[in-house]
């Protein structure tokens, strides 16, 4: 991923030391685990260990391979340099894929921990402005029309509960793909016995693939990729809230302006909500990861190796871009500047008409037949849309309302608190039951 | 879905018949909520189920939909024409998307129990071809390189395997996707209350959405797209195998001839593995699918509509496409006539070089180091493969080789038994303690 | 394809009946070109034609494939039934994919000229509306933020000219599947020779594949769905673009209410663009169908049927979605209520910041150094964003702006025409030299 | 993209370095047609490029950008370092866009070109191959299984056909994309003229945008990745044929075996297909990416920005991608080994049953109606596919076909000779008309 999408924590995991130091552990764990089996030398281990951990040189290893074509003999030759003849005993037995895949599913789990993190940061912004704005009013609008008044509160607390429903997910995939396996060529244990395995991965915090092959499954890996789309959308979700919300006719909300920020380069005026654009392009592109990790499931026989190059630009540029989005969006929901006037000025720009369906009920629960009060408040309705005249005082007028409706009765059609009062309610069920509290 | 690819019972989950009724269930059920709440006259879906239910007319209720351009309106249209004056207490204080969204997760959870029972079917008939083929010899394929012996069975075994996982994560996504609500035009129980809302799922079998829009939060669907998506891996992954098995060259396994059944137009003898090529391009319809299903979820404000003409097309499309699937698969597993005779030929295809692994082990084991048995078991291999001699042979007249290994310890290492000696091992966690039980 | 999206002229080119229809076509094309190379009987292909054209009938054809599990043989079948004996001269050498995939090329091309046809009217409609608003000012809008004004019209012109790219690419598309081939089994005539292809198709029209193996290369398929893709979002952009329009805040064009229908079952006031938010949708299909053609191209050897699966979905739902999403689209675009008045006060929304560019360049050409009259404008600009004043008046009060401009000159910055004095070259070079007139 | 997967050529473009200067080459285009129009004083441009170019410091230019969160305004704020006042003068009535959309389309349409090149490249090795194996005969496969014999030059030849339609489609798409815009910040040329613009791009070698917003269509990248994934299927198709040619029952073909390379850690006789196992998967790659360009078409408005951080990572990735994936191919494809030897033997695996159609033709041209021909032939091919005699033997065997044909026209049917009589059309028709040549 380029340099402008990547923060340091997930470029390490991904490095190629962090890479090669992972297979050095995976291989100083199966060794270990031999030791205790009693096929190896005792303190085999221990002797690589103080010779290799910490000095292996990547650059050594990439020449290397440009000679075998192959990574893992590479790094095996590499390791032999440094560690001298207690090094022949690793890897016996084993097959590149034990270490490739136990060692991925090392980098992937912790990258996902970190994405777990970053998602964990991004739901609290959105319960702290959840609870600053439970009450303030904003219009509801569905297909970009006001509907009816609703809490600017709310749409922080949906996007804290997506947020925690893509979380589940991702947790599940990093559960999912914190598996590896030393079942050797085909997965049969030819060379290695599964005892050795358990034990090496008691020590690498990995669960042994139930039915390998040379590899573990790969359906594993795609159900990662696709917890990272749908962690994209639930980030999309709010970076095209953000969008709307600036917009200049809504101006309801809008990022912070950095200091020294310019906004265009021609219209130094302009305020754009960059960050959100930014992150809904993003989205797109975890969308597209997604589609490739689902086509590298099927393999031929048992393996073939077609998936390993869409690994290796994927699941970094994926895991990558979804630490950055989450940083990016935490900044956005922290530090979003909420206009509370301008939510109170829209709710006044259809005159009413937001309180089109109370007055609807009210007429049914009146005694009118519910087409009958349907097309009683249309007409009055669109009147208002059209301009001619306000929505109360159209339907005041109207003989057939008069008869079932006060006055009175018209009025509290239109009262906006009426429509905040289960507000505390969804709160509760969302951060806990008690008001103020966010879980 | 075509009619090619589509099932009885998915086909009527996804009718119009069905639709309009699992409406009918839900308006009936906020109905009687509604009732013990005190809002709506007692009695009034129980009136309304009497005339209504079981007598919906689709083509009716489209004909007022093609004036109103409103499906729900066009719906409680024909209710009310039904059932007469008690339905005009239905949909009170509620909006379509109440209906809809409700109705929605009760057909999909409907469709995806199918698809479970789908699953478990073909996880059976792996279970039994697994059990079948514990110890039959085949050669292990990686690159589609011979590479090491093992069992036809783990194929099955495998199979089943991640089929298990596959089934977890349709199963998780029946639980997301069962959720609905009745919380009104923006998500604020504006007209209905949420004690409303709950009494109602009890009788449906719902769970509330945390925090709705005027929808559920469309996460939830693309999830079930992206499980069945990845359902679809592990049947290509199948049908990949079977494809394989059958081709000319290999014909360790092939799919059952019906009777009558013609292979070819030009070439009588041809027995092509058309269910399982048939499945292969399935599987990618059902990846196109899961693409959709990702974009559908960032919608604008309280929601706009524009995921709803993807979804009547793929919510069925994708659930009839991976029963159909589910059917097929089983009858291909079940059915598939396997050559044993011949994978053992096959496994001799290589004359002994399946065991290099064994002998390059055997050397270091006896002392060499690792780099310098690879050279020597490469030199005999390349020669064996060559066909300069059989590898056995070859590596008997190698002086460096006979100073370390005696003949006795060479052909040690051309064991077959050796390699499935892990099988039961294997099988046990997968299926169940007892060699023969199945899970 | 869902009854909802279809229409009946591409639905017929789908038909069970037009499909076995032009699978005849195909076998009396090649059977009439046997006969004038003298390997069958001349009138073979007239007498079958007088027997059998008009009258196959699909469930008969369907029945028997029931029993032989290959369409093609079923099909032949029937044939021999309508037609007797003359009818076994049918086929003669040819393998089943030289019918189905010159019969495909056929409809498929079919489907296309429809679809063609269908781009044509919208771009009608688009040029229309783009006559109309030529000279209608509207605010532009980047990032969703106020930038300059522009004209109306120009967005019609852009609609107009997107779809003349559209429309490049699906004729492309079409001239590149209007391939078929009657090369036989592994493509090398060894039963039918490139002679008889050659007269069979100057009959129906098809150019030959250049290099055949038993099917003819699938990129063509993966090009027309990318076409299809592309032209979605050409119909996706207008979709946006009145949704933007249309919202409530905006509100400077909508889609035509028809007579009868219902905006909203609980708020009758609401005009919601639900036609446009369908399309956004359908757009998201037509993008998922691209993706599966893709995976459709790379086959075994000389073919696997894997596509085909793929293809009997994906095609006719593909084409039949394209078709009725530009009927929708022209009936959107002609029927849109423009509302030039609200266009007029949303330019004076940001009270005059529309103009900063223009006041930024006279600064700079009156000899301020750039980044000193970026910041110069930058600063009235957001005191004006931010309410403290009108943005003409609070530059007038600048000293170091009086400094540089006069007030007439800052005067001439904020004219509305100066911003469509190009409109007229724009529209030249996409509809012709003479203003007014439409290509 | 990842070091691993890039070349030098491509990695240049993309370089920061080049993007920068390439910027400026528009920035100076646009001041030398100011110029000439007389709104820029003479000799701007060659002041500013005698002291810019070659100068620029991307990492100066990105420390401004930290701050101004604009990369465009920091780019020109570090040629103003560089060149002083004469600069000022740069970008004069531009907007971000024009530089940046124009610049693009020179970077694009560069990549382009040497993709362009490297197909050029692999189709000359294609074309190579083709020759040396026209009448190499092969037996042809569908669905996996033997079908007819063929020839192994008609692969090479339909890759090289297929690259051919590959390249033309990139050609149409460099064209398409070779287009900017100099109309300001919603395309209306507030200040700078349509007259600028042309002379500026007639330097430049780019056309203008016939409707141009603030940005270039969208639709014109996406048709550029929609042409890399088509291409990216080419490839992959020549990776498919390599990896079934080389797995182990087939042999008929391997990728050349480097010196030093090894093939397994564990296996050392093993020569796996990995660069074609690799190109596979690098094609899901590029289809990835066309998914997400696909997204990027519908804006909103005059523009919004949600495209670039998409183009940013996908117009490289997939460019860079696919240039490395010509390289690989060509090497593959140059360096093949092929084994005349084993496709002769394959070709007798199935004992003549390749020649079932052959008989079946003879029997219906001897008058035998073709339904009971068929039967006949399957009879005698699947009793000698189930290994109850030859073919040819069952068939002389039985009385039925022995009142037709003679054992001479039974014997003629089995003519291998007989497959490649048409091969020299079909290259004649690829390759031009005499044969030997190529084009």
């Amino acid at each position: 991923m380029i340099a402008r999408f990547s923060r340091p924590e997930l470029e390490h995991i991904w490095s190629d030391a962090n890479r090669y130091a992972t297979w050095l552990e995976v291989e100083l764990a199966a060794c270990a685990a031999m030791e205790e089996e009693g096929t190896v030398p005792r303190g085999t281990a221990a002797a690589v260990r103080a010779l290799a951990v910490g000095r292996l040189e990547p650059a050594r290893i990439d020449a290397v391979e440009r000679v075998t074509r192959h990574d893992v003999i590479a790094f095996l030759t590499h390791v032999e340099e440094l560690a001298g003849e207690p090094a022949r005993w690793l890897h016996l037995g084993m097959t590149s894929s034990d270490v490739l895949d136990s060692a991925l599913a090392l980098q992937t789990a912790a990258a996902l921990d970190a994405i777990l993190a970053g998602i964990a940061g991004l739901r609290a912004a959105c319960a702290r402005r959840a609870e600053e704005h439970r009450r303030t009013p904003m219009v509801g609008r569905s297909h970009g029309i006001h509907a009816e008044p609703t809490s600017a509160g709310l749409t922080f607390l949906r996007w804290y509960a997506e947020l925690g429903r893509a979380a589940e997910r991702v947790a599940r995939a990093r559960d999912g793909i914190r598996v590896g396996k030393l079942a050797g060529a085909v997965g049969t244990y030819a060379h290695v016995s599964p005892a050795v395995e358990a034990r090496a991965f008691a020590r690498l915090g990995l669960a042994a693939e139930s039915v390998a092959t040379q590899i573990v499954g790969r359906d594993r890996h795609a159900e990662v990729l696709g917890a990272l789309a749908l962690l994209g959308t639930a980030i999309e979700q709010i970076a095209l809230g953000v969008r709307h919300w600036q917009r200049t006719e809504v101006g309801e909300a809008q990022e912070a302006f950095g200091k020294g920020q310019k906004g265009s380069s021609a219209m130094p005026h302009k305020k754009n909500p960059i960050l959100s654009e930014n992150l809904t392009g993003l989205a797109r592109l975890l969308r597209s990861y997604a589609g490739a990790g689902l086509e590298d499931v099927a393999l031929w026989h048992e393996r073939d190796i077609s998936h390993s190059s869409v690994e290796r630009v994927v699941l970094p540029d994926a895991t990558i871009l979804a630490d950055f989005m989450l940083a990016r969006a935490t900044t956005i929901v922290a530090d979003l500047v909420v206009d509370k006037a301008r939510m109170r000025e829209n709710l006044e720009l259809t005159r009413g008409l937001l309180h089109s369906e109370a007055i609807l009920l009210a007429l049914v629960r009146a005694g009118l037949p519910r087409q009958r009060a349907y097309e009683l408040v249309q007409k009055s309705a669109l009147a208002a849309h059209e301009g001619r005249g306000l929505f109360r005082e159209l339907l005041g007028a109207d003989a057939e309302i008069a008869e079932r409706l006060t006055p009175a009765e018209l009025d509290a059609g239109f009262s906006l608190e009426h429509h905040l009062r289960h507000v505390d309610a969804i709160y509760a069920r969302v951060l806990g039951t008690t008001p103020g509290a966010t879980a």
